[in-house]
């Protein structure tokens, strides 16, 4: 096993000689207990008043599956604890007033950026997806419709954009669960192709946090849970964001 | 262990009933050997003329360290038994003349499909790649460049997308080195963090080929080699195509 100092040292090679600055390798390294609340991460993700658009709301493009379970996990969020996340274009609108560590603010905040599963603007062509989270038992769902321009094989979904929806709701989970920021591991076995244009649900459960490690698990199956498309194990490094300081 | 008969019955769960039509299960079991030779895959693969876009050529948005190995690339094309491979906007272009096993077919040829890893047609925001083969040698390096659509932490390519990338280089390789189709399974560990805009080097090798498997694995790291990004490795299933009958 490689010791997570140095798989955080590892995972910032590029970074390495801000890394050998002694006076920024302490604020680089991951805190021993993560020391934030998941209601206060929650309450930061998801404010009350934005004038940032939400991507995860229904559209015509929706199916009608996706649509009705979507309305279910609403009733949900009302009465049983679960949570709609909001979903920007941007990681940077979401970990507003957050900063990551020193050493890996390498770009002006400049330009056309994008959270890669937000890339296609069209709707119903790329990603069409809303995540619901369980704050006190650290577990999500994610309702996927992948759309004709996440094709792989002709009619079905691209296994590398099923890769990277569990990733993405391993890595929402994973910092309101718990401070998760990095991917470190993914593990994915395909039993099913997706059909374009239906409905795939993704259900993540966090496993344990040790060692500055979030392990969690996907299972992404049909919605009458019939036929199993992936099952992916995932661990995500902790790493406490910094306050920005004012302008 | 799950015997390859099964897995293929799994993966095509969601086509149970035509699967139980005995007259079409012998043609979906993958053949004992996949008979067409990497020569014949890969001159139908790369044809001489074709009116088709080819997007893995070099544009205005590559950076110099992509454009610079292209060209070393494309230098050994003419010496060193190496082949840029072409890269249309759909696997429905690649594989023209024909099909996914009758049980598969579920859509249409009309609508707008791209292969995931061109969903984003705007030069320099999304994936901009080129992967060179070596028949011989059972072997692929991709050129990697990632744009601002691809964002996950802030400046930095999100794990899900290079996570495609490799999936997508090894569905490549698997198609020509041996008729591998569908992934079965990834499993990658990352490193470092990819600075957006800049390159990555996707190494990939066939390491065995058994019992219907393409066995691979994948180093992504930076040119200079200093910087490894990230290492999967991924198990293909091998399934023959079927000739198209003419319309």
């Amino acid at each position: 096993m490689i010791r997570t100092g140095f798989r955080v040292a590892a995972r910032f090679g590029q970074h390495r000689a801000l890394l050998r600055a002694p006076s920024l390798q302490p604020r680089l390294s991951p805190a021993p207990a993560c020391g934030s609340s998941t209601d206060s991460l929650v309450s930061r993700f998801c404010p009350e008043k934005t004038d940032l658009k939400d991507y995860a709301l229904p559209n015509a493009s929706w199916c009608p599956d996706m649509l009705s379970l979507y309305q279910e996990f609403l009733e949900k969020t009302r009465s049983d604890g679960w949570i709609k996340l909001p979903s920007f274009k941007s990681n940077r609108d979401h970990i507003q007033g957050l900063k990551l560590p020193s050493g890996l603010a390498v770009t002006s905040d400049k330009g056309d950026w994008r959270i890669f599963t937000r890339c296609i603007q069209v709707e119903g062509q790329g990603y069409e997806y809303v995540i619901f989270f369980h704050p006190s038992e650290k577990k999500s769902v994610c309702l996927f419709q992948p759309g004709p321009y996440l094709e792989g094989a002709p009619g079905f979904a691209h296994g590398g954009s099923l890769a990277a929806m569990m990733d993405e709701t391993f890595s929402k989970t994973a910092y309101l669960a718990g401070e998760g920021l990095f991917t470190l591991s993914l593990n994915i076995r395909f039993k099913n192709l997706i059909p374009v244009g239906s409905l795939a649900v993704l259900n993540v459960d966090v496993e344990k946090i040790e060692d500055q490690k979030l392990y969690m698990s996907c299972t992404t199956q049909s919605r009458d849970q019939q036929t199993v498309y992936a099952k992916c194990s995932g661990v995500f490094l902790q790493l406490k964001l910094e306050e920005e300081s004012p302008q």
